[in-house]
């Protein structure tokens, strides 16, 4: 089954969470090693300004996906 | 009940205020750990870029609640 | 009487005005003393990189108030 | 008279240069000195990066003008 | 053939592989020499903040062609 | 003539190639001599940041390419 099946959702709760998904899908595509990952997991989650550029990806894939979900109206 | 139950607000003021929190909510989201949280808190509210970089994440939110509520119009 | 009753502005230049309010807003929100405020507008009010910084974000929330007055058409 | 009396220009040329405007706009806003704004861009003018950075703000206003105008069709 | 003949995908995953390649064929414009590429890819892709610059980069084009595709609603 | 005469491009591919241009527009308006701009391109395309910075440039004028063209449908 597809990684991505849907951009729909049923709650904004949950659409938030896909665009935190499709944040972190991005940089596995480009580091495809879980290891590695999880190593510079453990530096960019004690950095801040790691952690608002990494909220910053996250809020450009919520437009994309409370727009596909007319935004839960 | 979910943190997020709708991008519906009364205001634009109120808004403003969710398009906040869901930036800090992303953070959250990566770096679960209160107490680290607020340390690097201490750090990047005083310093000048990282508050840019913050208003930054913020905004592209706003950009989402606002047209999820039509502008408030 | 709320900082943010309206997006709807009477000109352009009103918009942008608000557009700086906002970008500003998000940094008060974060950082709520004034002094430290200040002293850090001492600092990058003097770096060309954070001025432009400061401009993108001033550039997002410039869109959406530009939306929500259907552009002043 | 305004310094943004519309958003409307005749060309996508003139829109551009309007998009140019409103990234120096909010930069003089910040830093209303102009003596302080000139010595700041000898130094972001020869940096690559500066220079991207400022190409970005350009192109989140750019995307504004060129939906005030319907794309210029 | 062109290396982008169309923005419409058959599914949301393919999309968002699209969006990863756009976002690659714009850095292969700018250094068409692949060799460099590489070498510059063995630095970014064990930096935390590289990869979430790239991934902000693919969020960006996601939201085009997901928007060229309604979202494959 | 106008070095910007149109958004409208006759292909997905032209209009990236447009993106591209745009992008290096503003640049050259913002520092408008050459010999300093093929300098620091010699900086800039061999540092990976650069090159996804420049990248992120294009994908935001992408954007309004792809949507003046209602994305090539």
């Amino acid at each position: 089954m597809s990684w991505l099946p849907s951009l729909q959702t049923k709650t904004p709760e949950e659409g938030f969470e896909l665009a935190l998904k499709l944040a972190r899908m991005a940089v596995k595509y480009t580091q495809p090693d879980a290891a590695i990952r999880d190593t510079l997991r453990t530096e960019y989650e004690r950095n801040a300004d790691s952690l608002t550029m990494a909220s910053h990806v996250v809020a450009t894939h919520f437009q994309t996906v409370a727009k596909a979900n007319d935004y839960w109206k």
